[in-house]
């Protein structure tokens, strides 16, 4: 077996005890037309990335990654409570080839079944007589709250501008995207009570994992099969949203044909039917922008590996380095 | 001056504390499209009973006021988060007779201004290094959180349901209205070192206080001035609650015209047009369930005021009668 194989085990090992623990959060728990939708909710499935580093991270600082079970499901569910809510936001019908929770029950279930689970999540992080980091823990959770919801807030800022820069789009993913990661590194190092340069090498691996993680999710939006998305693909061109792709071909776009097509975009807050989805992958196809993201996402991908160069090797940081390894082949 | 008088100046002293505190959380910052809204919701005025409680209740069980004005905020925009988040639930036009955050804006922004506000609030509860009791407070912010969605999760079911017992009534009024009540009760005798005895006291003072208070704001919404209320007058009836004065009318009617006019309330999921109102406000009176509802707030007023004659007097423990007294003129 190969240390591929090894790791792969362990990712496996550590997704059936954050499964086990999902499973059991909310059963048996009253009333039924709240915690049937948020059983639904966070048990479908999914590479359940946030609560897995938050337990390599613990064991990257010289913890036990066990130890930062609850911490991890926890940040699994501050994350499933941004995703029912911004489908709301997004009207976006799937998630994961199942119904979104607003569109199987109605948009107030979705809107209290996330609000009732921030209240679950905070209920799992440590007190003080459990670990001595809590108040480092809960400030990092709160602090990632609050990002969180600013970077939805730029996000859907972003559906009214029609000149968003790359630097717009940088400073929006890192709150939406980056910042939960970063969380959970940051509170999985707590756990694991490491130092903090630890942390900070923790913590900078993490936001460029996120920011790869999304504008590589930017390029799988249109490179994907839709059975491996979980949704339509071009969801993000119908929805308007100004990805990487978009933001780049408005950049390099020169000829008229082109920046018509970018400006009807634009105006029309999206790709109007499924006849415009073509032009436009053409169009990105001709101005290198599919290639673009791919070797933006490596160079996070690669300051990933290097932040955390400085940390005493383990096994677990030579998890963190097959992690990346792993989630840069999603687009290949 | 009288004692009263005394109270109310340093209940205003308390109000003026937690508005200042209020003013300047997201004073400058950033998205506006986020903290605009939430600078319009939380600064709407309003009686701040809930920090003000927390507030008494720390100085009840002989610590020092000032410093549970940073956990009543907490709770203030706790409290804020629940209706900026119901009224999207309830499709609510007015709060305090302003636009809500969702009329003014949009629901996604209503959305994300609840979401965010949670953060705020835990952002105000103490460190360990703050406060010895700090594990006791966000245990009790977290219950409170869950409990206050579980309150609005039943309170949902109500629509859907025609046979609402008073005992359903109370138990989503115990969650929905009386637990943060208790949240900020308990926690502002935490703030304060209260005993397990003092603690429990407070916190059955405020369970009374919130169910009295729910009562006679069912009964407020077809007794009081509209410019009082910041809403419709019937609001509740419109909107087809199930509330005190419809419950114990559905128990108490007998004659056939009552019934039909109940019933059509229970079908229709509320009143159909204005010239319903006065029919129901008839039936209303002839069955006397006004006269129902202030003597069952009385009693819970009273309760209230029983579970406290065990704390050692202060005055404090005045304050927290005044304010009984205080709110039961409220109908009158």
């Amino acid at each position: 077996m190969n240390a591929g194989e090894d790791y792969k085990a362990l990712y496996d090992d550590y997704l059936r005890k954050v499964e086990a623990q999902l499973e059991q959060i909310v059963k048996y728990k009253k009333p039924e037309s709240l915690y049937s939708p948020f059983h639904y909710l966070i048990n479908g499935g999914g590479k359940r990335i946030r609560p897995v580093l938050t337990m390599i991270c613990a064991g990257a600082v010289g913890g036990n990654p066990d130890d930062a079970l609850d911490c991890g499901v926890a940040i699994e569910l501050l994350h499933n409570f941004t995703l029912v809510h911004d489908d709301i936001m997004d009207r976006s019908p799937l998630r994961r080839n199942r119904q979104t929770v607003h569109e199987k029950w109605n948009e107030a279930t979705a809107i209290l079944t996330g609000d009732v689970m921030v209240g679950f999540a905070y209920s799992l992080l440590p007190t003080t007589s459990q670990h001595p980091r809590s108040d480092e823990i809960y400030k990092a959770f709160t602090r990632g709250l609050i990002e969180v919801c600013e970077g939805q807030a730029y996000d859907m800022d972003f559906n009214e501008k029609k000149d968003v820069s790359l630097d717009d789009y940088l400073n929006m993913i890192d709150k939406k995207t980056a910042k939960l990661l970063e969380t959970a590194a940051l509170i999985g190092g707590n756990i694991g009570k490491g130092s903090e340069n630890d942390l900070n090498s923790l913590q900078t691996y993490a936001n460029c994992l996120g920011i790869a993680f999304q504008v590589q999710d930017d390029l799988l939006d249109l490179t994907a099969e839709q059975a491996e998305l979980g949704k339509k693909i071009g969801q993000d061109l119908f929805e308007g949203k100004k990805t990487f792709l978009i933001i780049k071909a408005l950049e390099k776009a020169k000829n008229e044909n082109d920046k018509k097509l970018l400006n009807d975009f634009l105006n029309n807050n999206g790709l109007k039917d499924e006849s415009e989805l073509p032009k436009m992958i053409d169009l990105f196809t001709r101005l290198n922008v599919f290639d673009d993201a791919i070797s933006f996402a490596d160079t996070y991908f690669e300051k990933a590996k290097n932040s955390i160069a400085i940390l005493k090797a383990n096994q677990y940081i030579q998890m963190l380095h097959w992690l990346i390894d792993n989630l840069n082949k999603r687009r290949k």
